[in-house]
């Protein structure tokens, strides 16, 4: 399966009127439709082992509703992330940052982050991670409670995405 | 000095007017200052070898004057190509296509490309690759006379960047 779709990697992806000619948009988490979050994954897929044929990382667009916000999460693996459109807030360890167009975001190991929407309009992102990465885990209580007496407490939300269940 | 870098590695990188606040743009290749192709490294730098501190992938941002180009390469290191503005052409292999804002280009292992400027304002790209990467190789003959030969012939500018050189 894995090497099929390596075979199937396009060299170029074109852009359409909502999103990318041949990416179907899925819901943020497979188990969770209704995160007001939406992923274009446009090039690569995930692998098990860095071995596997395809592209080494893995290249998505999210686009965050108003109100809606990615997963308040940390994982081994790096986020660089490219805003394209809206505004946002970025949680980063006990900051807070507002993001707009253009800003560029690195996310290292094991820092607990959030992307939230704070406009009226879409707020869209590229990310840019590894195809064979570890999963995200969501904080300890202990995380939470230091977050939520940060200056990035009032703007988390740390649960408008469910904890992550291990795809097949 | 690897670890000094990795340690100033900024989280949030601010879009200015004309790149990134702290993000000193730099001609494509040092020994080719006039060459119409700025660089703009956002986050990483070039490492000699994986277990070197700071983040694994590097992201640039390259803007091509209209009439200029990208070096015709290729390397073993993937690119991750998306395009912000201005219109171009991608030389792939044996093909062309054109591109404009938001197509997305993947760039396998040891495929010579070329990125061109196919209109009258700055074309302008994030490139994402290995912090440890190979140095690009020029084609050899063989490869240039094929090239020229098809498709992506009359588009293709060969001696538009000097070859690399190693940078200490």
């Amino acid at each position: 399966m894995c090497y099929r779709k390596a075979a199937m990697q396009q060299r170029i992806i074109r852009a359409s009127a909502h999103g990318w000619q041949g990416v179907e948009p899925a819901g943020y988490a497979a188990h969770a439709p209704d995160t007001g979050v939406t992923r274009h994954t446009i090039v690569g897929s995930r692998k098990n082992d860095p071995s596997e044929p395809g592209p080494k990382m893995e290249l998505r667009y999210f686009e965050v509703q108003p109100g809606a916000a990615s997963r308040l999460e940390k994982h081994e693996h790096e986020h660089y992330v490219v805003v394209r459109s809206g505004v946002g807030y970025a949680v980063i360890g006990d900051d807070v940052s507002e993001l707009e167009a253009n800003d560029v975001v690195y996310v290292g190991p094991l820092i607990l982050h959030q992307f939230v929407n704070r406009g009226d309009t879409p707020f869209g992102f590229y990310c840019f991670v590894d195809s064979c990465r570890d999963f995200p885990q969501t904080p300890t209580p202990g995380e939470l409670a230091r977050l939520q007496a940060s200056a990035a407490g009032a703007i988390a939300k740390p649960f408008a995405v469910p904890p992550p269940v291990r795809r097949p």
